[in-house]
């Protein structure tokens, strides 16, 4: 039977979310899947390339149209969606943030986010640096978000340090920081709006 | 001759600057000492545990008093200590990132920053969760940064993606993020200072 791209996806995630990113290697997934390795890459020319569609697959429609109707809302809706898609997946966030300097992932989560920006009343370039940073926060805080609650699983935690006990809980310490941008892309706008 | 535990960091360290995160083993930095894996868990009893320990020798003294006067400046001048730390050594952003969930780091950059945000006025459960914020951005910026500047040495970027090429500069996109981070602090000041 024919080994499709989709069949590599799938059996590419199934390893990611049984053992992690550290065991996701071409000759296990092979393995997995009953193919020699040299049939992978008939559909990915190299690891990074897989990874770079594996990253696109967790990402799926986070870069979709926003419902929210002003823009701090969207992309408050925007950084929300991207981090329950880095959190649906083990080591979902470390995969993205490795993968994406790469830029073989080619999902438009930052053209969308600057799109916001752009609306809002920011340059294209700052727009652009604003997505870059809303990202950038995104990717640094679900990448220790994911790590403690795998390690706490794991039973590597202190109680004391277990994100279960945490007060506020990780998705208000999330929604804090988001203010904060949110507040300094206003403050910005503000600028604009008093020098014109 | 005795193995001191500052030589097992060297060795850790110098393994890490030629071959990557991912080339640190035990095993390796055993063979490289000339000494028995055994002797390295003497002075650190898992590789967890040598990481938090690499990552507080990369971040020595960024928790440092700034020289700094206003309390802007000197959230600045910490996020820039930071970056220029975690980009000293190769992965050395990657490595912190990845530790720091752990815990065992014990440099105290999350409560020097925490500190200024007291001072300036946020109230200390507002002050941590604003660190947080600040470590997180940078964190993510600096992977970032760090894995195209790598990706580009060994080519592995057209010249279009390159890092070198980029307008404007890394630093000057790291300010702008930095910006809108300290204009939301100054923001929550605000709304402080007119409910007072």
């Amino acid at each position: 039977m024919q080994l499709r791209r989709a069949d590599v996806l799938d059996g590419a995630i199934a390893i990611l979310d049984e053992y992690g990113l550290g065991d996701l290697t071409m000759r296990r997934l092979a393995t997995s899947l009953h193919v020699q390795p040299g049939a992978l890459y008939w559909h990915f020319k190299d690891k990074q390339t897989l990874l770079g569609a594996i990253a696109d697959t967790l990402l799926a429609d986070v870069d979709a149209m926003t419902n929210a109707g002003v823009w701090d809302d969207q992309l408050r809706e925007l950084a929300h969606r991207l981090r329950d898609a880095l959190l649906s997946h083990r080591d979902g966030a470390e995969l993205v943030a490795a993968t994406y300097a790469s830029r073989l992932v080619t999902n438009r989560i930052r053209e969308r986010i600057a799109a916001v920006c752009i609306r809002a009343g920011l340059r294209r370039g700052e727009s652009e640096l604003a997505a870059d940073t809303v990202l950038y926060y995104v990717l640094g805080q679900t990448v220790d978000e994911q790590a403690r609650m795998q390690m706490d699983s794991a039973g590597a935690l202190t109680e004391s340090a277990s994100p279960l006990f945490e007060s506020p809980d990780p998705t208000s310490r999330f929604d804090f920081g988001l203010t904060l941008f949110v507040d300094g892309v206003r403050a910005r706008l503000g600028d604009r709006a008093r020098l014109s």
